[in-house]
């Protein structure tokens, strides 16, 4: 089965999520010809040369041999060409040699990216990341030099946080960089998960470090950013020797093989700050943020990818007799394949649908006209990252799983390709914050610590949309069912904001499902509202999806909203003994 | 982390579900002391000789080469010593060679043979089925002289049904068997996904084979059961020469790399008649049926097995702050972990009492006092496989996941271990039936057909615990939420019993989670109950269990129960080509 790129899919979300009218103010160069334009411009490469690497990248990945790591067969030489073709710098600042382009939009070349080759996209999102914090608090030897080469895609970047002891506890790393007496430090530590932390398809890789310097005080308040590069960078700009480190080893993964996870051994490598000192954490979570929603949209494009094979083997596999007479005797034909498929559908648009939305609001968090405005996105937007990245990347798994199981048989067969996406999927839900991190920056910086304003400014928005659906034909059911799963979300909150820290914590992972079963519903029912009354079949379509939507996940929010409540007293009271056998 | 078998919750689970006092009267032998004694002694077998093979299995795994199969470095010996301690003919008839163990008490040994080693668990599995088979079909001639073999497990079994064409469909299969004119007949096909099909760890491996013969009829009437065996066997007993069916290839798969899955090829192979002619499904179902209850314990035990290495790091991490302080600092005293470890621990234990009941109905159904109470046996076992199939094995996948993810980034390094759980895991859903399969075949034959009538008589029953419950210190929400819930599933079985084909089939897969959520709730209800007024800490946690089960998975009944209704047209309204992007 052929990877091809969702497009359409893609175009119309842009189109119906988000403030689309907002970001054509923003954005007035952006129509909706631009938009097909990019879109088809990026899903040819996807298609074409991403794709077909994706299979080679998981068998024969990424080497590491005498102390350098080579990329995956092929994956070089399509790195060239995505920085030839100019998709490395899509909406960094024309300033530093960007193309200024919306993030709503960058993120949906990133969906096709990623879904065409998960493990090569990896490679442009860690660099975007460094070009964010080089934007951001880069000194002005950093912009001159460094930035440009990141945002041109000559060389690459890499996060550097995870140290054995320190994985979502980052106040624990050890790493320190002394000061070299020259206005430059010499870091000395080791990282481990370092993606895309030594490779061969760029001449250059720099490393942005959180790392302690001498005499900082304890925990996080002692940590700061450093940019270290492989190579040294010279004052004109061209590549000196060798710094002091490199890679001790690559990981033996369940998944994405063709993404060189590294250990990094740093011997007093040269170094420079980056920003303030004492505020690395605070630099790093503007490379965070992002990259937490590019993983988001990870979840969105391995469901998608996973999908479309199983849609397509479930035209080409006849079993049985298929109750449904549309599908040529094909498992098409069986409503249980139909409905994993429907489902599996609904929860990808769903998905895409708040990652898309979530980009949006980043657009204008930055340019909206008014204070109030921006304002406004950014709390959104604030509110909705760890929904995007953890909600879209369980459906990652769940679509990728689902996928695998309309295989029958043939889905634990490697070859045929259905296993891979469910291992590459798996990472999703861990890196960039796990899930469970995710659900309880929800609950307590997004929720509980603005007494749950913004989350009830947009269910006040989503009861809207519910109002609109209960009056359409064919989309009342829906439309009630989003109003009942909105209510039941209020409650929560409710209670939420009051409960104390424990039963809060406890919460925090069903309160995320909660969330966001109820704004992918929002985003459905958009999606059906802006369909209704067409008389294109692809159109019609979108209501039925959201009815089965709202039937098989809506249906269970007020069952949801009863439940969270309750564990904390039961968690703390059970020790780990009695659960042992 | 090592893996130790859970005698003490194996234990308990035989005492609380299923008709413990019935079985006592069945075996009379069975008391508390001989149960503990062969648990024991299971335990020590999994836990030292099994676990430590699993991963070796997983890594160099079973290998083809030169047209023979080699098992996974140890499986070997580890499968003599299986056979010298007995472990393969617990449940088989005495007359055989067998036990006459209880069946239930046979299941609860598998449970950990599967944990410890699921990929060497397969093979005596299977040659159980086939142990079933003959027992029930076999000629004079095949239970004198191949039964007790398989009986003692000096030769094991393979199910040989699937083909290219034929995998859910039996019905499609070409394999043919020719009649050789003196009694026996000759076959020829090729069969695919033959677990164990070959390897040296025995000295004889017995095919069961479905097959058409001629001049049979078109579809299932035209199949019949045969028997080939690997090396001939003599009329005194003695192997003969080698037969001509051979391996032509292993699969290169997702998981349980150590069980080699085969490719078979038969060329004109010397075969026997099992049972009647055309009567091939219904003897191999026979087989089936006890296959399938197996493998739901293979997702119960796989998810032990995950579950106990998540609690093992969870109490070895140390990452940030801990809420609760009773962990060390540990992560176990994060509330979000200690929900996922609690969360599974309970879903297990549910699962658990699923197929240990269905193991104590398949005792009575053999051995109760009256024809009433066997037919009735009989038709809750037949109304509960489905569920202890599809249910446990979605459980399996899920808790493998969730032990993943507990792990951080570490879960998703193969060394750890946690992966493999989680590839081993994803094939339980699909063999031996897929989870669909079973779904169809629980709203159709096993509630449809007899008017929801087995059902509503365990409903009735459930609702007596749910009335225990609530007149229970510390149980009434456990006690609310399961009537609450019992009355959906009552509420949607209505529905299903009048609902025409396409909509029954529609709800099949969400239907069988709400049955399979309601009855596992009942499960921890009685152990609750069970647990009731003791000042044992492991004792008590059974409320804790219950508790979080009511409030994070009964909640969702009533939601499930309303939506499942309502898909049939919508599924069959849309056509794949709206679905492709």
């Amino acid at each position: 089965m052929t990877f091809r790129a969702p497009v359409r899919d893609l175009a119309f979300a842009l189109k119906t999520v988000g403030h689309p009218e907002l970001l054509a103010r923003a954005y007035p160069d952006l129509d909706a010809d631009t938009v097909q334009a990019v879109l088809e411009a990026a899903a040819a490469f996807a298609d074409n040369e991403l794709a077909p690497l994706n299979r080679k990248g998981d068998l024969e990945g990424a080497r590491y041999e005498n102390g350098t790591v080579t990329a995956a067969p092929g994956f070089a030489d399509a790195y060239r060409h995505f920085v030839e073709q100019g998709w490395n710098s899509l909406s960094a600042d024309p300033e530093h040699g960007g193309q200024g382009l919306s993030k709503a939009m960058e993120l949906a070349v990133f969906e096709m990216v990623h879904a065409a080759n998960m493990a090569f996209g990896l490679c442009p999102m860690l660099t975007q990341a460094a070009i964010e914090a080089l934007t951001q608090h880069g000194t002005e030897r950093q912009k001159r030099l460094v930035l440009p080469k990141l945002v041109s895609g000559e060389w690459t970047g890499a996060m550097c946080l995870t140290e054995p002891q320190a994985g979502s506890d980052l106040a624990a790393l050890t790493s320190i960089a002394r000061p070299d007496g020259q206005g430059g430090y010499r870091l000395t530590g080791q990282k481990i998960f370092i993606t895309w932390g030594d490779h061969d398809a760029a001449d250059n890789i720099c490393h942005l470090v959180i790392a302690r310097t001498p005499d900082a005080p304890p925990g996080v308040k002692g940590i700061s950013l450093f940019l270290t590069n492989k190579f040294e960078v010279k004052d004109d700009g061209s590549l000196g020797g060798r710094n002091s480190f490199r890679p001790v080893s690559i990981e033996h993964k369940l998944g994405i093989h063709g993404s060189p996870t590294c250990v990094m051994a740093y011997e007093d490598a040269h170094a420079e700050l980056v920003g303030e000192l004492g505020q690395g954490l605070a630099h790093m979570f503007v490379m965070m943020n992002a990259a937490r929603l590019q993983v988001g949209v990870q979840g969105v494009a391995i469901a998608e990818r996973a999908f479309q094979q199983a849609l397509g083997f479930s035209q080409e596999r006849k079993q049985g007799r298929a109750a449904f007479a549309d599908a040529d005797g094909m498992i098409y034909g069986h409503p249980d394949v139909r409905r994993t498929l429907m489902l599996s559908k609904a929860r990808i648009e769903a998905a895409r649908g708040i990652c898309l939305t979530v980009g949006v609001l980043a657009d204008l968090a930055d340019r909206a006209e008014t204070e109030d405005e921006r304002a406004a996105a950014q709390a959104r937007q604030e509110l909705l990252t760890p929904i995007a990245k953890a909600w879209s990347t369980d459906i990652g798994v769940d679509v990728a799983s689902a996928a695998l199981q309309v295989h029958g048989g043939m889905g634990f067969v490697e070859e045929t390709g259905a296993a891979q996406h469910y291992r590459d999927s798996r990472i999703a839900p861990i890196y960039e914050g796990t899930n469970g991190i995710q659900a309880i920056d929800l609950v307590g910086r997004k929720v509980r610590m603005n007494g749950g304003e913004t989350l009830r400014g947009l269910c006040g928005e989503m009861a809207m949309t519910a109002e609109l659906l209960t009056e359409t034909p064919d989309l009342a059911p829906v439309g009630r069912r989003l109003a009942a799963a909105i209510a039941a979300l209020e409650r929560a909150t409710d209670w939420l904001v009051g409960a104390d820290n424990i039963a809060a914590l406890a919460a925090a992972t069903p309160f995320l499902k909660l969330a966001g079963d109820v704004v992918g519903g929002w985003i459905l029912g958009r999606q059906a509202l802006a369909a209704a009354g067409s008389d294109d079949p692809w159109l019609q379509s979108k209501a039925a999806l959201a009815r089965l939507y709202a039937s098989q996940v809506l249906t269970l929010a007020p069952g949801l909203a009863d439940g969270l409540t309750e564990s904390g007293a039961d968690l703390e009271a059970t020790k780990a003994a009695v659960l042992a056998g």
